[in-house]
């Protein structure tokens, strides 16, 4: 498939196949395949090898009480994940992977980013949110079932906009206090219930910096699991750069030119801001907005 | 804000005023207001005027045991729903709550949606999922907190792709088991976690009618309240046009011609297939294919 903009964790070769973890038998067919595989992991945290690819061993290596999670297929080869139910609290240590991430194929973040979110799930979805009874693993890790009250719970992917809003040519970067120094990235917010991707784009740019979107264009998105995030990339006009900032979520926020982005995600030594990561689709967005001709003031 | 392309449920004329959810003084401050209302719901349903807008009361409206949903400010009226935890069963009577959205101006039918989402939200998140225990509504209903472990519980958004998978001047269009008689709309599906948007629509198509998408593009969004999706309508065009249904989902596809979707669209005696209501995004996905010239065959 041809995307309109590449962006980081996606493209993972492994085929997930609907058809097999949706029958208990099929699950259990592909366990006892000799090509079958199991993903090596630090509790959430992915080990690599030299080349930056993810290391596999074989359904032996199994951890004691780790039901397992059925990644689906790489070819013939059936993957897994090992999926222990309590550990490492949902959430932490993000900063340490992302220097992993840092060294993976887009291909290999992909298929780590399911497995990881799919983890985290699990451990913070224990109990049935209906009953409040302890719910079991279902469709090989795709689901969770309640005992008392049969409801079914499937993992939960939570819609993030983020965007840059763009007048007279240049774009507008934030910093959250958490980030690391220097770091400046698009804005970003949970889609709400009962909002287009388009509507929390204008209110989280209104709440945040005080601007009005004009319009909303979609660019691309981007699974990002910490924990469990669907990013979605737009760019919006907006009628004015008068900011006013919410410094509880934005500690501060700048205009920047076609040349100032560009000498950041270059890493050049005097650009104003230090660009996100590669594989986060805030390089993506910004790079796309560099490079597009359309909006040159 | 101009739309690209203008969805059913969306354009609310209240605006979320998070500064004051997120503080229970501001909001208790909102709750004493004379110009205080509260929304008159049947239960889940919304209670319309012969003008198809709904019907607001007072304060002192409030329904016995109901907590009090802050849904924003209409100028410098705040707007309440009563949130009630155990009713309905969430997910049942969607059809003829239907009938009343298709009455319903885009602007009202986006407040009410909001609205629902949230109760309904409620009424399955009962308990936290963390640990079982019974948790309580924050953030003037935006919220539940736990009260054992102290875990925060935010409103659950489900990302759902909807998309017309495109050949030669044709459009694939489907229909599930549970459709009305002669209905036939886009294929859809859930976003999984780990998965970008285009790597969803491109699963699904492959799942449920065996196509291949070569590219996707993303058109508009809109919220689902059925119980709180997040629908993103894209075009798929495809490698070839030879079907594998899975039966389960979809229970007959075909491919349709421009003309054809326009008979469909308004609703012409001869037409091949029954349109999704005005208010869906499938309508407004099939009504943008239509008119959109770059891919006449
Ligand atoms: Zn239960
Ligand atoms: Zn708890």
């Amino acid at each position: 498939m041809r995307y309109a903009y590449r962006t980081g964790l996606t493209g993972s070769l492994i085929e997930r196949a609907d058809q097999i973890r949706i029958s208990d038998e099929a699950v259990a067919e592909q366990c006892r395949s000799l090509r079958a595989r199991l993903l090596k992991l630090a509790d959430l945290d992915p080990e690599l090898g030299p080349d930056g690819l993810l290391c596999w061993g074989s359904m032996a290596d199994r951890p004691d009480g780790a039901e397992l999670l059925f990644l689906g297929l790489d070819g013939d080869a059936p993957c897994f994940a090992p999926l222990i139910e309590e550990g490492q609290t949902p959430g932490m240590q993000a900063y340490a992977v992302w220097r992993q991430l840092d060294m993976m194929p887009p291909e290999e973040a992909s298929t780590y980013a399911a497995a990881r979110s799919l983890i985290e799930w699990h451990r913070g979805h224990l109990f049935c949110s209906r009953c409040g009874t302890r719910s079991r693993v279902t469709k090989a890790g795709w689901g969770r079932k309640c005992p008392a009250c049969d409801a079914e719970h499937f993992p939960r992917v939570d819609p993030v906009v983020i965007m840059l809003a763009e007048y007279e040519g240049k774009a507008l970067v934030g910093r959250q206090p958490r980030f690391p120094p220097d770091r400046y990235s698009a804005l970003a917010g949970f889609v709400e219930p009962g909002e287009a991707i388009e509507e929390a784009v204008a209110r989280e740019l209104f709440e945040e910096a005080g601007v009005r979107a004009k319009e909303v264009r979609y660019l691309a998105s981007q699974p990002w699991p910490f924990p469990n995030s669907l990013m979605m990339a737009c760019i919006a006009p907006v009628e004015d750069d008068a900011l006013t900032l919410d410094i509880e979520e934005l500690e501060a926020a700048m205009w920047v030119s076609k040349e100032e982005v560009a000498a950041s995600l270059a890493g050049a030594p005097d650009a104003p801001f230090i660009a996100p990561p590669h594989f986060a689709i805030a390089h993506t967005l910004l790079r796309a907005w560099v490079e597009s001709d359309a909006d040159k003031a």
